[in-house]
């Protein structure tokens, strides 16, 4: 298996990998500098410019000093933290039935990872061992550290001079490890961290944060492999995914999750659901809880960091759905709606979310509140169904908490734009400023092919609304699963609207990047532009259409508007003469 | 020349062209019909399903009985309608000196267009032959019947099953021709048709109108031809660009123009600045009134709709730029602040007016109000020298209105998003409700590569609020000069951006193919939907890539989620349960 994938590495374009160490506990904050070229003013006198430091999801791949092996999988940093904290220990086998039949399955030998000693780790008896509890105890954690220093982007020092600067300016100066722990105390943020995904780099979603970005990865019946879905994933961190949902639905779903967890260097999401129907061959009416608490237990022992679970979905909204134009699109929720339909009676995941939150607490995996009635296309949105759900997942915020858990909730899915910012509104005050997760929303339905970017539109404005993380949407929505090119082009859209969020929401660390950029554009540093886009690789290539070669590099003017005609260069005669005024 | 042109012809896939009489006037307005098949129930029982009817800019060349002839040019549609009017008359001969010099210089035999008889039309003295003048005069004109038509998109008669859907419902129920005499009249819209641009199918801009996208074709010094602008015009128009600007700054820029004009069914519209330019050998200090007003002429007759004039910026303006991060990115903007400069003295457009309207009221040439401020970093957005310029943009506005020239304001460029809302407000408070046309905006400067996205998340949102028309932006922008494929992903990230806000504004027409296409989508009509599609081509590609071949198009599902995921299906059981209950 190792050896048929292959995982793209070494360091992105103008970029190199620096650390910063953290101050009260012992760890090294990946980060990306991009160096910049000197300004040359006209007498050809050189004036430095200071690097461009960026927040960095694409882990060790990205250090060239990292030897990358995916049978190995990657570093287990958290887990001396996770041991000094003595509120967890290793069981002496996976817990969950499924797991145990899997490791006996000697067919499987083939595919699956090679562990040294798979002994998952879970909270000893009576102890909730989660970001969220120790934020409660005024316990600052290692991972909080790691988050704050993450999000700071070394910008703390220059901060001041950028005071003024566009945006209403709500975020706080510098984020401490302190911030963040208020932040999660208050449930307006959460760490999503298993403790058994030691692998993963800790991050933080809420509002209050830099937006984070999701891309959804994962094999379908129809299409994928194991290799081909560590690639995808491994490439979604190259180009910014914060977080990955691994959404398969195919063949060996069990061994697939776990060959992305060891590799993965960020939080990983998943729907059990998916995996518990294919348990029970398909067919929603045998599911059960049984089966679901199986498969929560096998996934969370895995590591997954947060789990998609449509409680929400109440036996009474189904019938809300039935005159809509596009039903139940979550195929999630339509699988709880015709399981409800076929036993008539309340979901059994709202009935036993108490116990999925006993679960939750043992591991720290966090909970992503499904919206299983979210609208699928314009005219559906914001309606009775989609609402009365999000009433619910308010009040299963508040029971999450209750258990130390910490939760998100998912927002849609089509929504017209007059529409985008109720949709903001609503979720804050039913649902206690919990971070919202949307998918998109797309704007409008007519643009199959394009959905990228009626969803970067719609997720774009959500996110200055208040949106904490925003679920990618590829330009194959709606038509196919994703290739390779399709999830960097959707990763990138969607880092792109997250920016615009940033920015707009007043992030100095936003700001100085653009700033950056824009002071290369004037000054012809056409390298630095290239380095300082957020795909370098393409800015480069289409700059090289029309002008390749090293010399074009140099050139003060593009293809665009030719030498006689750059308004940039005009200026440079402008400012000439205006000195003399 | 002819020869050498290739223009993409024929129906768009699963349309055909329709045409509607007018009822006040002798014409067939062109619309595009999008044929949908029926739905089958569960019982193989069909039910017919209507066809979409959607605004066509595509011109003759979609229309399969239509010979097309690049070097004969479109038929004369408006020609029988302008004589009739009785206000205009042919000249002799071109009046433009540059025009008389270009048509002696046997050297250019084999690039000219070949008229049959070139004889440019202008009002006869003392006469205003604008529809701005007949407007308020409180006559109708064919224009004026033709855009309403094209507007309704006979959308009339299904309007009221629509009341109540979404929308905050300022539009008005079904477009009539007075309606839009009344919005030209007050100033809010603009039918920009020149009288020697009789091939032009007339369109309006305006706010209580479908949101307009223009399409920036031209050649550059660097790079191409005058074929291979003609080729990105009418694929631009199949694409649906409502105008294009022909911004050529290279070799024979009067040639290309001619041929553009001539085989263009929109608005073309120019920055006459930039041949100006040309003419004095691109020494912006030996631009003159009397080399510019001599391009305007040669311009107009030869059927320039509409004027980009970059009469606002001041010289006073001109220190406000000076610490700006990117100065003056606008060509027009920075070649005027360096005449400014040059000569210690007032802009000879600002100073001459008077002058351009009367020249334009000749022609009903309409100006749109450049604006060389714009900022072109997010830095730079909505700062002081902008707004100078924009409240000298209402004051022109006023004038141009005096001379009944119609008119429309540009505005910008780079603006984070919490400031473009403001940026629409001050135009309409300034600016007295003319048409607001902009670049965008682009909500980020970091993603060079995919600024059409960028720009389109901006366009959306000012759209929304107001903005008419929305010049798009390719993902060459700040790279090179955009090819065909870049062309085709400009204007249909920015239909998808101008259809969003037509859905937000609460446009019944706009809905109603949202709506078609989530019936579509929910019953597996895979043709369907990909014809409903702002780009079918594309959508069926993508859906292709994974599921090839006819009988997947019967499929009901894709390879998204397979057949066992899929939630339409899901919801396909679901209502059959439902029904018991």
């Amino acid at each position: 298996m190792n050896k048929k994938i292959h995982l793209t590495a070494g360091p992105i374009p103008g970029s190199r990998k620096i650390y910063e160490p953290g101050k009260l506990f012992n760890m090294n904050v990946p980060m990306r500098e991009i160096v910049l070229s000197p300004t040359t003013d006209e007498r050809g006198e050189c004036q430095a410019n200071a690097p461009v430091v960026v927040y960095d999801t694409s882990g060790p791949y990205t250090d060239p000093s990292y030897e990358v092996d995916p049978g190995k999988g990657l570093p287990k940093l958290r887990e001396e933290w996770i041991e000094e904290r003595e509120d967890t220990a290793k069981l002496a086998r996976p817990s969950s039935a499924y797991s145990k039949e899997r490791s006996r399955d000697a067919s499987l030998d083939g595919l699956r990872f090679e562990h040294a000693n798979r002994q998952p780790r879970a909270a000893l008896p009576g102890r909730r061992a989660t970001q969220l509890y120790y934020a409660r105890q005024e316990i600052i954690t290692a991972e909080m550290e790691f988050a704050a220093i993450r999000e700071n982007q070394l910008i703390g020092e220059t901060r001041e001079q950028l005071a003024g600067t566009p945006g209403e300016g709500k975020l706080p100066g510098v984020i401490t490890p302190e911030f963040v722990r208020q932040e999660i105390a208050a449930g307006r943020a959460i760490i999503p961290a298993n403790v058994n995904h030691p692998e993963c780099e800790p991050m933080i979603i809420g509002r209050n944060f830099l937006v984070k970005v999701n891309a959804n990865i994962g094999n379908s019946p129809v299409t994928s492999s194991i290799a081909g879905e560590v690639e995808k994933a491994v490439w979604a961190f190259r180009w910014g995914a914060d977080t990955i949902m691994d959404l398969s639905t195919g063949a060996n779903i069990h061994e697939t999750r776990e060959w992305i967890i060891r590799n993965s260097p960020v939080p990983v999401g998943t729907v059990p659901l998916y995996q518990a129907l294919d348990k029970v061959g398909g067919d929603a009416k045998r599911l059960s809880w049984k089966v679901f608490r199986d498969t929560l237990i096998e996934q969370a022992e895995q590591g997954v960091d947060y789990f998609t679970i449509h409680a929400g979905l109440r036996w009474s909204h189904v019938p809300l759905t039935i005159h809509r134009v596009t039903g139940i699109v979550s195929r999630g929720g339509a699988i709880m709606a015709n399981w409800c339909a076929s036993h008539d009676r309340e979901s059994f995941l709202y009935e036993h979310f108490d116990d999925i939150c006993e679960i939750l607490a043992r591991y720290d995996a966090s909970i992503s509140l499904g919206d299983g009635l979210r609208p699928g296309c314009i005219a559906d949105a914001n309606d009775q169904a989609q609402l009365a759900e999000l009433r619910t997942l308010g009040s299963l915020t508040r029971r999450a908490r209750e258990h130390d858990v910490q939760a998100i909730v998912e927002g849609p899915g089509h929504v017209p734009m007059q529409k985008v910012e109720e949709n903001m509104r609503l979720e804050e005050k039913w649902c206690n400023d919990a971070p919202f997760y949307t998918l998109g929303p797309l704007v409008t339905d007519v643009a199959p092919g394009y959905d990228h970017i009626t969803s970067a539109i719609g997720g774009a404005m959500i996110a200055w609304h208040g949106a904490s993380m925003l679920c990618y949407v590829t330009r194959k929505e709606h038509l196919g699963l994703p290739d390779r090119e399709d999830v960097k082009e959707g990763v990138i859209a969607f880092k792109l609207a997250a920016h615009a969020a940033d920015l707009a929401k007043g992030h100095p660390a936003a700001y100085h990047r653009d700033l950056a950029m824009s002071k290369a554009r004037y000054e012809f540093r056409w390298k630095d532009q290239f380095h300082l886009a957020l795909d370098p690789e393409r800015a480069e290539a289409l700059h090289d259409e029309s002008m390749p070669g090293e010399g074009t590099k140099r050139a003060r003017y593009c293809s665009m508007c030719g030498e006689g005609f750059c308004s940039m260069r005009a200026n440079e005669k402008l400012r000439e003469k205006m000195k003399d005024k």
